[in-house]
């Protein structure tokens, strides 16, 4: 099948039409047509290899929304017309314990997780292209049904941004009544506000701009402390049983420890971020956690998918064309606030063009997904 | 009552043969003749005031096991003549969420735990003094009943070095089966690996000193690794469940965190260390936590006790007379591994020097133990 997509050739590239070949789907996958894609603030950082790991060439793309248009051999979940999401992972081993216990994001398989984009954890020369694109194939266990009463356009965000800060409140089992810390309101901190209320916790938002104070304030958190007044940080004391810290850059863990209460965890779901030299005596005392989350496992991607659906939870976006990616791309790597907190691309805008005429497109190599364990 | 003892009078001093009274024992309290007491490295660190917080006169110790002499009103659980053991609390409020849940340690009362010497957690300018002294008092909640088969000398050590490991493999849950890391082998570490021996893990044992190697598996450890020799650090990556970093100077977190498992905690038990900067970048991909734990309380100092007595795990130490004691504090500030795992003073020498007729003492304020509370 011949796809046509966005997608850097080299790193720090400006995104560019490309074209390829997506192999059809086989046993146990679906194919879909791309109708909406969120922007991640990690296309950003792989386009530009910011993490060293990058593959290209990259077509990125995690937070996918599409109509289902061809079912494989042995598919019961989908049918064709289906609303599908395809969050940050197409497929895992599906046999180690991580995979059997639904965390398919940890996959101690021989090549980890295959991520939608940039190919699988283990690197092994194959690579995977993402949403920024006309169509795709997952095989059907990674694909989230959108339920009754979801907008398509809102939808998206949720498959990263939202299961990412979700995953963290489930496994360290944050309860009805508690005090939920997030810091970073940005893609992930403005969904985790949102899930933290729906969940019943009291919501805390950290945030180092004064002028997002209303906004978040309107987002259902219950206040808003500016890291940089140091009197609000200690009237904070601990006081959060759980702290998601969405900051995706270099900062000084030293600063939100004294606000943990005994016994509660501070959350890092920030990748490659750097933490500076700290005194650990808080941990040691207060028997205080520091720990990691990555994005979500299937399930608990379609448990928040419902959750917002029921709750009327959704991203605050702003819905752009595939020609303004790579103006939206030159704000995210800025440090300006002033835009929504996520970008979605109407994929139409790509589709109209296809469909005007063979566009003016690199042809790049055929993407690889793996095989279909089980099928 | 008067009692001899010796301490500290100002930071860094040798310690001196001092005498002061104790208040008798009130409702709920027990007296006590100390025999013998342990001698921790945090003793060390609290009369040099490496730590910042020392209050003086410091009389230090708590490992201390003794004999009842007796009893307050009310008390139940002790009777005159049974050999008990005080670890390293004396007094909590008693009613927080975390004393009524067998934490006493990280008790959030007005005063927090009372330590059996240097007073409460939260200073209000009282000190107590610990069990470098002939005799002591203590309200019953706080004294562990020494079992039959435990010999008094090596069972002080079990109060501080050995529950301070326990804890943290219960309350992170070490399992059969498991790989249970220990890093730093001396006081604390030695304990943790017999009690995850004890405990149906693997252990694996991380030291900095080839030479110890030996001594390491004799004590049970199923592996030992040199931090220093690359190639063994690298044959261990994602191979432990718990990590037990009993280090007690600072060190690069950052060589441990690749030895751990998917969803496994990596735990520092050590005060005050020191963790450069570092890319956490594993925590997040693994889902580690990194945390501190803070000795344990009097229910697992109990339950560690019996550990010890049934499976004939005895602390390896060396019995020292107090004329010692300036002796072994040198050494302990040094970095040297020519010495016993643990040194325990023979407190008979104290007792002796005391009934030959009044020793030359510096004469010390009565220490504080705060209200005995619901006696």
């Amino acid at each position: 099948m011949q796809v046509y997509g966005y997608g850097a050739i080299s790193a720090n590239d400006t995104l560019k039409p490309v074209v390829f070949d997506r192999k059809e789907v086989r046993a146990g996958e679906i194919g879909f047509k791309v109708i909406y894609c969120g922007v991640c603030h990690s296309d950003v950082h792989q386009v530009n290899d910011d993490w060293g790991n990058s593959v290209y060439p990259c077509v990125p793309g995690h937070e996918i929304i599409g109509r289902v248009t061809s079912i494989g051999e042995g598919v019961t979940k989908f049918k064709q017309g289906d609303l599908i999401g395809v969050g940050c992972m197409v497929n895992s081993c599906q046999q180690c314990e991580e995979c059997k216990s639904d965390m398919e994001q940890y996959c101690t398989g021989p090549k980890g997780a295959t991520l939608t984009y940039n190919g699988p954890t283990v690197p092994d020369g194959s690579n995977t292209y993402g949403g920024y694109s006309t169509h795709m194939v997952v095989r059907e266990e990674f694909a989230i049904t959108i339920p009754d009463g979801m907008e398509p356009e809102y939808a998206g965000p949720i498959l990263c941004a939202g299961v990412t800060t979700y995953s963290p409140m489930k496994h360290w089992n944050l309860q009805k009544g508690q005090t939920l810390g997030v810091a970073g309101i940005g893609g992930l901190g403005h969904m985790a506000v949102q899930l933290g209320k729906a969940l019943g916790a009291k919501v805390i938002a950290f945030t180092g701009h004064e002028s997002k104070r209303d906004e978040i304030l309107k987002l259902g958190a219950d206040e808003v402390v500016v890291t940089g007044d140091e009197n609000a940080m200690q009237e904070k004391a601990m006081s959060i049983d759980l702290l998601i810290n969405t900051i995706p850059y270099p900062f000084d863990l030293s600063i939100f420890i004294p606000l943990m209460k005994k016994n509660s965890s501070l959350v890092m779901v920030g990748n490659f971020i750097e933490i500076p030299k700290f005194v650990p005596a808080d941990l040691v005392f207060n028997r205080i956690e520091v720990a990691g989350s990555l994005i979500g496992g299937v399930k608990e991607t379609q448990e928040v998918m419902n959750l917002c659906a029921k709750h009327g939870i959704r991203p605050q976006i702003e819905v752009i064309g595939m020609d303004r990616i790579n103006d939206v791309f030159t704000k995210l790597r800025g440090d300006t606030t002033d835009h929504a907190f996520r970008h979605v691309i109407d994929m139409e805008s790509l589709h109209t063009e296809v469909a005007g005429g063979e566009p003016d497109a690199e042809s790049i190599e055929q993407p690889t997904r793996g095989e279909v364990v089980g099928a």
